[in-house]
């Protein structure tokens, strides 16, 4: 079997290109080095390899279906988060007092990368209980912590997000889920909940749900919203789970991928009383959900970029092994066929796959390592990182699942007939990663969220930071030999950009909402190439200094080098057609009447 | 339910873009009147909807299994194949003295068009069949002819095409399959075939592969490929199938999509002997399945049309329903939610998905009124418009099935979660298209048929006609109202692609074949958009000459119009990046080693 991900790119992009290893040098850090990052990560790996790779097919196969009263998953399933669990993973991030190791984000999103990989469907599980329990961490009451987040961390209950509805997928402001105070400062929950995955299962002992809901008698609209804690089972105070708290399970979605994570229709409150906490203040609700939205949308991308990675890894694997044809220089019949590798066509469809993926994985961690800078950072620069983040979350989002599709489009195509089949992984990949630009917000949302909110928030500041480090790398790689068509394609790309918001951005006013945000996607298209584009130069300019001194390390280096040119030739070129529609404020889209479609 | 195409629009493509009701004209056709064509277009669509449409997504749930040695398909699928065999479909484009209704192959590529749409994987059991039909009409001895292919006609027995092998995919050259004379004139064959859709199943009471074989002895390469029939069951004297012909189904493959249609490893010569029928001259083989490959690869991109059509009208239909959100520039949150089709982005997505499956619609039929062309038009013309339809060829294959898979790709967006799942069918259409880029000639093949042999056969003469019919429309269209920004974008991409294969195709032998080929794809993306701009602006044009007196008609004129639009400002200006990579004779995907990935 092909390895599911490239080990050596892993430490290239943390310890090489990013600043990783420094770290130590923070108080948080000082116990750490380079050495653990890499133990850590090469037990992340084996344990992935192990206990979830094994049954990523099966997961795909075995459908969650219920049976009396209960949801069935592969028994492969429940080894594997008792693997997660007992390497210590689910509060491997968090303080040394909560029984952490104090990881930095950007290792921890590394670690999380080896699962994702290995099994996407099974990872979603202790994934979205690590996203539950640091919304906790920031939010919830000390009491509310001990009670709900330290199972978690433990590894012992799992959590959920539950925000849709069935009539509310992305518009939120519109969830009618109710809340009703108790008397004794608890919540009683009615309504029902759409898309939860991970909603029911018996994979642990008790789940805990983060519920959006409105307090009976609250304003309309988002203002009214509520975060509630809500438990399946409801908890004794001994702190063992107690009865049943009437969640129910009202039906499991049936998916295209993505299959083995249960993905559930919920009922709150039915055949009796489901009770529930509120978190923090009410009316805070969706604010509170959205503060964590960035650590949760990095995670949709980086989830992204890992299915993409796999799926490269296997055609690439496939291309080197199958021999077919012969270049078209060859005229002799009787030459034995090549692998085709060797055709051109099938090379240009693995260096996409490869600029995508690994240009994919340079941006979600250079998006991690910002987490780790608002909150362990030096004092002074927080704020820009924090403006840089939201700025690129949108694109560390959408840009991954987008092209991550399109890198295992390529991966079946490679592979032909036979990426086609159940032989493959990589038909599996495609199916999976399709769900990515939906969730946690859909490319819609990202482009609205990055040209109406991120571009223009603190006056353009994170804009301003994004250009400004862009042209630091540009001006310390000039003179930098092997990087002349690098530089020249994103200096091309970065002026196109500046152009179009530039041409953009200041007639928000005169253009008004719909008009102003009606190219959205060209602006997620154009800064998401862009930005891609300085990670790519990032690399081939670490490569670069690299590659004199280098001995078996040789190829991976001129790997990077070329597959920077790819991207500079073949993909950056492609800003320009955004760029232009953009600046253009071309109204084509809300000219269009419903009844002429 | 959603209708799985817009009837309207193929009356549009047909007989208001199209001459096809001209073809009346012509001595072959002179019963027929467009009458007759929408009568045969109607029952195509009831007979679809009622046979087809129903078990279309059982036929992707009940993959094809073995009991007891036989293939076990869904019930339905026997009614089916019997109601398109009452309807008189199997032969309705051949000859009325062989049972036929003379139609021409457009109406007949129309009528099939209602089947993809509805089921593609039931109707390949069809197309298989008059394909197999459609080849032995031309290169089967007349003997040969009343044996195995008036069966086929009568829909009594079904046909395949068994070309790949487990070692030979892609690279037919070099298959092994041996054909030995037995004396008799007839030979027996070994081997081993791949991929063989239709190859085993109880439909049919026959089943008739058409297989390329050596015969032993003969010479390496293409040249030694010769043609065979071989019937699953020997044919009696009196025509009935006889004793069994040793073709063994060695396995079935399971596929991501298009699973209603079986897809088989065969050994030929198992356990006694496979006997077949030489067709036309040894050696001859692949250029005679060449010679039928248009009319397959037109059919592959029509199939790609039709499920990128299907896709469209579910998530159309789900746009106008479902409610979520408000405009930009809505700040009450108490105003009700609009129908998603309101949203800007989500029109984006519609607009792209109109644009790519009635683009391709166009496209496709236009083609197949060329093998029209050349077989029942005027004499004179007949030279050129098979010279255009072998240039057009690997873009109709190819271009519909890459955007239709963005189509549905938008079409499951657009449905966001409830796309995602198995309560709708656009995610089992994209699915079944992710096949299209890969069988009867992955894209890679098409890129290099386009640049390496059709734009330059017969000293260009396809490019030259295919310019010039471009610029008579364009001449056409001057001065008529509402087609200013089209026209415009049309003559800049057609000057981006003019310019690039002006600076590449003299280039030819000094680059040698290997660089020459290298950025293949991008000749197939710059002339596919082009010319389905061209297809836009006929249809636009079409549209703005009938909108004065259009009545119930209006909007749908106005789509066409605007959808012409939309190709204009949003896709053709992408023409330019892959005509600039062209034309400077990029080396990337070249310079890179195998190594290096």
């Amino acid at each position: 079997m092909a390895p599911f991900l490239n080990r050596r790119d892993l430490s290239f992009q943390l310890f090489e290109v990013l600043p990783t290893a420094d770290l130590t040098s923070r108080p948080r850090f000082a116990e750490h080095s380079r050495e653990v990052y890499e133990d850590v990560l090469n037990l992340a790996y084996s344990v992935a390899e192990r206990y979830f790779a094994n049954h990523a097919r099966e997961a795909d196969l075995s459908e969650p279906h219920v049976v009396e009263g209960k949801v069935v998953l592969p028994a492969a399933m429940r080894d594997a988060v008792r693997a997660f669990r007992d390497a210590g993973f689910f509060s491997a991030h968090h303080d040394e007092d909560l029984g952490g190791l104090q990881l930095p984000w950007v290792v921890m999103q590394a670690v999380q990368a080896n699962f994702q990989a290995a099994n996407v469907s099974t990872s979603g599980y202790p994934f979205l209980t690590i996203g539950n329990a640091n919304l906790q961490r920031v939010f919830a009451s000390p009491e509310q912590q001990g009670r709900y987040m330290l199972p978690l961390l433990e590894g012992r209950w799992f959590g959920t997000m539950a925000l849709s509805e069935p009539h509310a997928g992305s518009g939120l402001a519109d969830i009618t889920t109710t809340a009703t105070p108790r008397g004794d400062g608890t919540y009683a929950l009615t309504g029902t909940k759409m898309w939860i995955s991970g909603g029911e299962h018996e994979l642990s002992e008790n789940i805990v749900h983060l519920v959006l809901a409105r307090i009976a008698g609250g304003p309309a609209g988002v203002k009214g919203i509520s975060l509630f804690l809500v438990p399946r089972y409801r908890v004794n105070d001994d702190g063992t789970p107690g009865a049943d708290n009437h969640v129910v399970l009202a039906g499991l979605n049936h998916k295209m991928g993505y299959r083995g994570t249960t993905n559930t229709l919920l009922n709150f409150g039915e055949g009796g009383e489901t009770i529930g906490e509120l978190v923090g203040e009410p009316g805070r609700g969706l604010a509170q959900m959205f503060h964590m939205m960035n650590e949760a949308r990095i995670g949709v991308g980086m989830g992204a970029v890992m299915l993409g990675t796999a799926g490269y890894m296997e055609s690439l694997a496939y291309a080197r092994e199958r021999r077919q044809g012969r270049h078209a220089s060859q005229k002799d019949p009787a030459a034995p066929p090549v692998a085709i590798i060797e055709h051109a066509d099938v090379r240009r469809l693995l260096l996409r796959q490869k600029v995508f993926v690994e240009g994919g994985l340079a941006l979600g961690l250079y998006a991690s390592l910002l987490v780790d800078d608002t909150q362990t950072g030096p004092e002074e620069g927080r704020t820009d990182a924090g403006l840089l983040l939201d700025l690129l979350t949108p694109i560390v989002k959408s840009w991954p699942s987008k092209y991550s599709q399109e890198a295992l489009s390529d991966a079946i195509q490679v592979m032909g007939g036979a990426g086609y089949t159940r032989d493959f992984n990589v038909e599996m990949y495609y199916r999976d990663n399709r769900l990515n630009p939906i969730h946690e917000g859909t490319e819609g949302i990202q482009g609205n969220d990055l040209l109406g909110r991120k571009l223009t928030q603190a006056g353009g500041r994170g804009l301003t930071v994004l250009l400004a480090y862009m042209q630091a790398d540009l001006d310390a790689s000039e003179g930098q030999g092997g990087l002349d068509e690098i530089r020249a394609a994103l200096r091309q790309a970065i002026g196109w950009t500046t152009q179009a918001l530039g041409a953009l951005l200041p007639r928000a006013a005169e253009l008004g909402p719909d008009l102003f945000l009606a190219n959205a996607n060209s602006a997620l298209e154009m800064l998401g190439h862009t930005v891609v584009g300085w990670m790519w130069l990032r690399q081939a300019a670490t490569a670069a200094r690299a590659l004199p001194t280098a001995r078996a390390d040789a190829d991976f280096y001129h790997g990077k080098l070329h597959a920077a040119r790819f991207f500079a030739t073949h993909e950056l070129p492609k800003v320009r057609a955004h760029a232009e529609l953009l600046a253009s404020a071309d109204r084509t889209t809300l000219d269009m009447h419903s009844e002429w479609f």
